[in-house]
């Protein structure tokens, strides 16, 4: 990598700058998508579990602490963490939103960040302006199965069908309960979930979603249960019943399947395996799993796309490899614990190196609040850029044109493409 | 990695240009290595497999489509993988060996491509131009047990005895039956085996063998068998039966320390993964194996040398280090889904940071046509400029004539060594 | 990474090398720290094992050889291992304390090295000195769990309770009558047992102890074993009995959470597994192991600190994210196979990327004579500079002053503060 090819990088980031975004994941809340205060930023899982893993008690985390004091406390400790990405990204809203002029913000700032963000976030016209701020045409987000999908555009904030509660907790008869008021069907038989399933893609195709999408332990391996293995499982459920989740996970594939839908797979993770941990930051992973795991699906479902995240950054030559030979799987962005620039950049050179651009979604937020898309993208464009001028450009493999042109796949062409979305629009303004 | 080392860089490629090549690992076939016609370029797996990920279904792929056809089919495709390494390998040849002009070569060259093509591997002294300008020395085959090693001089296409079928397919009647027609013996028991096996290695050692090879998936630990396990395995022979894989194995290890011969191990692959991909791209991998799995194997037989690849590069560090502590360990080349750019440099730059340099055989090209040789050694030369310059010229590490040294060990020497061939010669030209 | 901020490299290596350096692991024994001969260097396994895995017989290693007779025949086998790091370290050596003034040593050079360390070492303030040029303010060294901890001076030379014995080997009478001898209690009981491990941690603690420490297979998982199992497994003690490996463990953790201690785990060794290699130079890892294996130790003991090191680089990322999320799990150093210039970098972005600086005890030498220390600490803080340079203070993130300190945490206060070391002091000189 080489300073002298800084104009270079410094030009494509403007054009890439210029590409609309399709956020391919998120979990922004379609009819609150946007903060309100600077609790809506500092309470993001990943500041609060930082803070938590620096030292922080978890008492300032209790529901109805004070929030302005609870940043106040945050802001305290961010100090420990001013090397991380995740702490540039707030610092990055503070400069890029919150008039904020320092270089770090500290417990010094705290009352005028959270005037500012009540200021900036109050704005009537906020949401217009983030939206063509973060240049953003789409956004996914994260539904529940028994989600209405009212109260928003969902051809800006499009549905998708998040469905981890019904391939790992059907055992629940709160979730069942759930299932049965969503679709007037009490899951009792293989026969009556896939009718009950059937009426929920209905639901939300006719709202626009885009994809379904799942969260997966590192030991799950998919694969066909039978009718009778399957009835059974769902006559007597218990927890863990390797037949009850993946046999709804089967089900889900063959519905994905038939109406046409992606199935988003995010592989690897573990929950709740540092139980005293903030909430959302509990979770962790194994390297002990493969995308071997997924042979049976790939090859039963030749007509599912299957955008596929991986947890571990060391799995990443497994994903590059997986969507090389399979035509049916996607690289999808950088998940998670391998969000982090280091881990992107080893990583994206990789699947640039390997697979073919059509085959790579590049980036997506994760977002909680519309606000971080914009560092989180920010982060990820100064990296594709690098790699682009550095492995690319510079040597004469692309020309400058061609290189934002792989970019424009990454960031856009493919989502749409994958994702079916429309070719344009209805993007930001 | 610094730009003000590129004249240094420069000047080391130009030096390790000079080096000649020995490639320790092909399938070119030695009675008739170079391609005749654009098919032999384009029908390589790596681009019928990228074309089919990117969508293109395998129609013309058939034995009796035309050829130019299948050529323009492909050449379609490509456009989707112009980042791809692979995709740089078959420009590289279009631009030195096909008078291509243009940057990226499209449907609408393919006639102009398939004439050039025609013309250029139809001159007589073709293959001898195709040695010279490769710099190549020798050049390892993949010979199949039976293989009567006859119509190539043995002293340039180095035979290699590949005992995939005998290992893992000792089972199938034809497999026996090949084996018994090669060697007048029935492998009805262990006893009947060895001397088989002694046969094949005389047959190969007589026609100047340098290696036994094998291909190995993530789930094979080899251990010894005794004779009367392997006669009982040899005696009612499944798929799959592990006393026959591992018997067969061990007594290839003990033949190959009898015979002074290297044994070749390329660990990782899962065979058949995607049922319906094309010839040779339906093969994976999966993460969950180890080096130590081999550690029995290594102990046993200290008198063998194993030069051992990998296929995840996750892996790279247990072959690093197993080749640090273990004298009959060599770490050997990029293989497939690893031989990617940005996969060589940080394998290799951890190989050289920490492998003295006698331990390690830089590439091979897996080629099997002689034209991709060239490119492919280009790739890696590139690479392994880069690295000497920036990690160990520059810092002062090693004089720029030990660095060219260095590379000459991983592209000549230590082959020759491990290998047992002449110290120098045949030689291009 | 840039050239243009070579400048800034330098400076920042300028300021690193002025932090005093609490060197939190290391083989140094506390009576007789400093090397007296040549052979005291190239006598560290790194030399024996990389020339022997050269080819090296092992005869000239035997006990009665004679020392300079050796010394002159590893250097004739360093040739071979120009490339490596470790190699380096050792001319670093040469060059820095003994007056070695060419490029790299050979044989001729032997018997000017052997005087040249004779003098240098014999002289009376060699110790002294050599605190004072590598600017080191304390070393942790690895004790016996029967070691009288007397004889040095226990402010720098910090004792650490070494118990894979006591977990691995308590099966074996000799390790019980040492543990019956340095504690006057027979362990055959859990109750016994527990008694003897606190008198053990009491008298480490009179002596200065900081931490306790293991090294633990990539097999193991530890777990809580009720206090009948141990009994059982303590009345009748085989080898590799989980219970008594596991019940051990735990009660030491349970020791170091009474008395305060931080446990070091250094995870993933399998020892033994080239049985014929030469002293500490059989032992390798298997990749095929997770920090989730440790989810119940890190829950149960939340009072407890532990700095974990790890094996294998390619589990550097479960490092990075238990670290980001378990208040009391440290990323510790880079260990053995993985503590090579190239993996570091790798390892130390991605934690720099993703863990509070708080949260990262940077490195420490594994060194077995004092000697080592400076070398190998040159080695990380050329590296630490550089991506303090080119990630952080180049790109904005961190002033230089800001990045300073946290190099200062690296090297020096986390450690103060995770081991309750004394602020300051005693530092050298």
């Amino acid at each position: 990598m080489a300073t002298s090819n800084q104009p270079l990088i410094h030009r494509l980031e403007g054009e890439l700058a210029r590409i609309p975004l399709v956020d391919s994941h998120s979990h922004v809340p379609g009819t609150d998508p946007t903060a309100h205060t600077l609790d809506d930023l500092l309470g993001y899982h990943y500041y609060t579990e930082l803070a938590h893993s620096c030292g922080m008690p978890k008492d300032c985390l209790a529901r109805d602490h004070d929030p302005q004091a609870r940043c106040r406390e945050i802001l305290g400790w961010l100090g420990h963490m001013k090397n991380t990405a995740q702490y540039n990204w707030f610092v990055h809203i503070c400069h890029e939103f919150l008039g904020f002029q320092g270089k770090h913000p500290t417990v010094a700032d705290a009352d005028a960040l959270w005037q500012a963000a009540r200021h900036t976030f109050g704005r009537p016209d906020w949401e217009k302006e983030l939206w063509c701020r973060t240049n953003l045409a789409c956004i996914f987000l994260t539904n529940d199965f028994d989600d209405p999908l009212t109260g928003f555009n969902t051809s800006r904030y499009i549905p998708c069908l998040r469905t981890d509660d019904l391939v790992f907790h059907l055992h629940d008869p709160l979730v069942r309960a759930r299932l049965a008021r969503a679709t007037g069907l009490e899951p009792k038989s293989a026969g009556h979930l896939r009718q009950a399933l059937s009426r929920l893609f209905e639901h939300f195709l006719r709202n626009n979603a885009r994809a379904c999408a799942i969260s997966l332990p590192p030991g799950f391996t998919p694969g066909a249960v039978s009718a009778a293995d399957l009835d059974r499982a769902l006559a007597s459920p218990v927890p863990g019943c390797p037949d009850l989740a993946r046999g709804v996970f089967w089900m889900l594939a063959e519905c994905c399947q038939d109406h046409g839908l992606p199935f988003d797979l995010m592989i690897g993770v573990n929950r709740k395996v540092y139980a005293g941990g903030v909430f959302q930051g509990q979770d962790l992973f194994d390297r002990r799993t493969s995308l071997v795991q997924y042979a049976a699906l790939f090859n039963a479902f030749p007509g599912v796309t299957f955008p596929v995240s991986v947890l571990d950054g060391a799995q990443n030559q497994e994903l590059a490899s997986h969507a090389w030979i399979f035509p049916n799987v996607i690289a999808h962005g950088h998940w998670w614990y391998a969000n982090v620039p280091s881990i992107i950049e080893r990583d994206l050179r990789d699947r640039l190196n390997a697979v073919p651009s059509v085959k790579l979604v590049g980036y997506y937020s994760d977002a909680y609040k519309l606000e971080f898309v914009l560092p989180k993208y920010a982060m990820y464009r100064a990296i594709l850029a690098r790699i682009l001028a550095n492995d690319f450009v510079a040597p004469g493999v692309l020309t400058e044109t061609e290189a934002v042109a792989v970019a424009s796949q990454l960031l856009e062409g493919n989502s749409r493409r994958i994702f079916r979305l429309p070719a344009s629009g209805p993007g930001p303004g």
